[in-house]
């Protein structure tokens, strides 16, 4: 059993992971904390868990935490950074699911995340925990940046594409919508029900803290620079990421299904759809899978790759399990084969 | 006053134009006609109507028709075509909210929409009822064909730009967002709340019938041909259309704010937003209104338009209305001074 | 014309009062106060009055307000009882939507709101307003008390029946549904789109601040003790209240029909549906309307009434507006024909 | 393993038996059946059964299903009464997910459902799926009818009060509140999200189907009449049922929290929750599992009770399965431990 300590946990990323946790078959959660809910049973915060978690928040403790095999960060950005080091120096593994590990160059964490980085040193080692991409760095890492949810999307969508060069890489561009959920568990007006639903808007067009961390995923796939628009819509729905992508086509010629199946196939969380398909958010909905289909509109030397998840789940805490589990040589899929909900 | 007859009806066209007919101080409601639903009370279908509308639908009935100045079509498609001849025979104004009369080759028309034209001779005649680019046309057209929600929305984001030759016309992509009324009043499975809500899709990928319509009313602006990809996708709300344009700038140097700003100055229904700004489809709300804003993300040479509108009002019955107060000489904006309703 | 002033506004009873009183043909909207966004303009914090309202918000200023001939109290409760004393005295009348002069004895005061009145000498003269049962006392009122959503919604329904005795007094049971926004907006957890939506959750079960108002008005109808037991309930939608009133009949063989029409006969706002409707909150959305129907299930004696109303307009700004056109004489329906949304 | 086959399957329940059972460990899914839909791969039509459920519907075949052990029927209304007796001739078991075999009297049948039973001999000898009250007869039975979603919520929390006699059998009221799954994948205007969503609405306020139900299970109980009002609700929503329960207190004094927590101890899917307590639909999403609570509010003689169950789970497909496991001996709980999605 791998013994487990989770960081955080009072948003939606901990919520999630304390339903997948929970239910796992090869852990054993060990302590949950959070400063400000210390001594608040996690079930009193998550009705959802009343009966299946027993656990309480307790005051953030090194010690406690360098006991367990392997310490989830579910965090606001910048806090991970300041406990990693020591958790590694006591032979603890880490996945962090907020930003703190994810750009490699620490100039571009500063500029994007208005602060210093606290542990610089540790971000070449850190390994980016997209398995579809990193499989076998992930395995032996100490140090797992888990994605975040529009980048999970995105990258998935144009990676076989970019790969073999069949597009533009000057000419990207990637259109997606989130549900509420993305925007985490906050006191803010927008974030309203009487504000964010029977509502579209786009936001942070000027520049998404998500965009260098595509970006740099993008460029380490065809190794140079490319050309990314990014625009991020918040849709009046909880759960889902549907990732419109377009690119320029470079290689008409190609099989493009084909192309797409070949690079999945044996993903288990990759599920490529038939030629023409529209996925769903809904059909991933709980799931910890991504959906793809691609189309070539009109015929012409545009693509567009629809790409489908569920941003708490492939996005966020399911994508960390399954990092969980390739780094522990447990089956990948172990607590992750739930079916999506629906309707 | 203006007489106005409605041939249609019940649909979601058909109750908004109801809704702001009723209470324009111009107008005189005089026939409403369904074939299915005659002798039906139009408020025992539309309760919001109870105690405001007295109409019952009729058997569709040309000789009462005739004696409207003015007919509104809100048919499926390919009925109003077989009707007009005769109503314009006889003295008789048109406003067809359906696609008979958008397309200006019977040739596509009979592509997209499956049969062919009932009356191509009166394509060359129709006037397509955008009046910020007819404005002078509409005036005294005899026939005039009300756009399609998406066109209207993507059209007025692209038309300063493409004007000035600004952007690339070959780079268009128009990522289209719908509240669920813009696919009609129809019983159809997807379009259920239990199938629709907490969801996103893309559909028609491949081919939307709006593409000619929006490529049409580019191609009339810059005097070209446009390469246009155009993407529709269906949002889990009631009303609202986002459209999120993007295109290759031309001429980087340009002031776009200013550009925005000159050519919409004195247009009673476009709102250009201050720079920076992300508009939302509830500001329009049951209003006639497309608020506009404009990025230049990361100051690549890749503009974002955001055009939101309503797709019943803007996108189809008030800009219907519109369109007649044009037609016939009142105040532009009377009996569309709606307030959007917020929250 | 009246000139209005408006203290506080930053709500949805604020914006919602915006949108009416801008449209409104006799009124000239002078003034709106708000101590801490004094300075911000209407339109930036609410996007659908751009270009419709010019306002800023201004530090509450005594002496201004003073010049106003009637002043919208839209603040929080406790707020007005402060205010309202030096307004009235300098001749200013004053419509408070807060909860401050809706009790007429000071200690229930006290024990629902937790604070001591600041000015119980008024509570007496304060006219509760409800046009349906005190329109006579409206219309000279120098203050008039708007009632609560759920005070209006339940009342117009049970109205009818206590009045005349048809019901027992001691069996009634209001469960009441009511969209998110009629919880203000406020940075609560549980009013985000991902708390709210997607839910149903009854709240406040052992005591809602809208008990003893409700009380109150069905003890001033029957001119005795009620039994009453009030749920009220959280929706997933943004506005709308659907009361569900139960009672045992007295008098099983009253013309049930007859008796809610004759009531509201003439009633501009209250609308009476035919035997065995179901009102749908939708059909009021937006409109300053409470639509009814009673039942009688399977014969036995209980009636059920259904009372539907937008708890933003009846259920409050509208209702303010109805009453301040009572107070000015000017017609009752002015700047309130405003048809439903729909859909 | 426990053979299984279902007929019908193309409805919410269908979807939801097949999310349950494919992933339950003790069930080999051997048929599933649809006239209309015959050949449709099942992933074809619910999209999150992708790379889960590799069958495909098939003409209903009493061959077919006569091999397996237990066959679910999730069809309309009336079809399961004609298939039944042949398939327990073949010594198959049947659970009836529809209402043909939940009333004891077919003469209340007749009335209403509208026609007459096909098999009224098997009346007697159906259990009643319940499992809180009747789970020993359904560990032999033959036949189960599984309870309606709406008899669910209601009869598990009158039934505690009722058992002891604690409240007055005579003065009970069920305010249900259901989202729109319960009325199925059926192509109906008014369940489209243009009609549903943003409102709230009763229905069959005269008289549900559900209704004769209840008041059998209720009378079962408390061994003679009650009498029950009965008002459901349609919310916009997709999955939950709220009931919200009044009933006259006849023995004031009871301790109310110990009789509700000693009913209901030791029972896997009942949760009674904490003095106070506002149980929300959300916090059973996806679950099998009845969330209580109960109020006095203002200490008056009046009981409330808040019961919410997922009525796609609990209120069917789930309660389905837990039957399944009583009458196969398995584990009550197998299959059935998911965990509610929330957010």
């Amino acid at each position: 059993m791998i013994s487990v300590g989770i960081v955080g946990g009072t948003g939606y990323t901990g919520v999630e992971l304390l339903r997948l946790l929970v239910a796992h078959p090869e852990v054993t959660l060990r302590v949950i904390t959070s400063r400000k809910e210390a001594g608040t049973a996690v079930a009193d915060m998550f009705p959802n868990l009343r009966r299946v978690c027993s656990l309480s928040f307790t005051e953030p403790d090194a010690e406690a935490l360098a006991t367990c095999d392997v310490v989830f960060f579910a965090t606001p950005n910048g806090t991970a950074m300041n406990m990693v080091p020591a958790l590694l120096a006591a032979g603890t593994r880490v996945i962090d699911l907020a930003a703190d590990f994810r750009l490699r160059d620490p100039a571009a964490w500063e500029q994007w995340y208005g602060m210093p980085h606290a542990c610089p040193e540790l971000l070449g080692e850190a390994v980016y925990g997209l398995p579809e991409m990193h499989r076998e760095a992930i395995a032996p890492a100490r140090l797992v940046a888990n994605p975040g949810c529009y980048p999970t999307a995105v990258l998935l969508g144009f990676l076989p594409l970019l790969e073999r060069g069949l597009v533009a890489p000057e000419s990207l561009i990637a259109d997606a919508k989130s549900g509420a959920s993305g925007a985490g568990r906050k006191q803010e007006l927008g974030l309203l029900l009487t504000e964010a639903s029977e509502n579209v808007r786009a936001y942070a067009v000027g520049g998404h803290r998500h965009l260098p961390e595509i970006r740099q995923g993008l460029e380490t796939v065809c190794g140079g620079t490319v050309g990314l628009s990014f625009v991020p819509h918040l849709m009046p729905m909880i759960r889902g990421i549907h990732a419109t992508l377009y690119a320029r086509l470079a290689a008409p010629e190609a099989e493009l299904q084909e192309v797409f199946e070949s690079r999945y196939r044996g993903e288990p969380f990759v599920d490529v759809l038939p030629p023409g398909a529209h996925p769903e958010t809904r059909s991933v909905r709980g799931a910890n899978l991504c959906r793809l289909a691609w189309h070539r509109p009109q015929g012409a030397d545009v693509v567009v790759v629809l790409s489908v998840i569920d941003n708490l789940v492939k996005g966020a805490a399911g994508q960390a399990v399954q990092n969980m589990n390739i780094m522990f040589g447990v089956d990948e899929k172990a607590g992750l084969e739930h079916i999506a909900l629906l309707p």
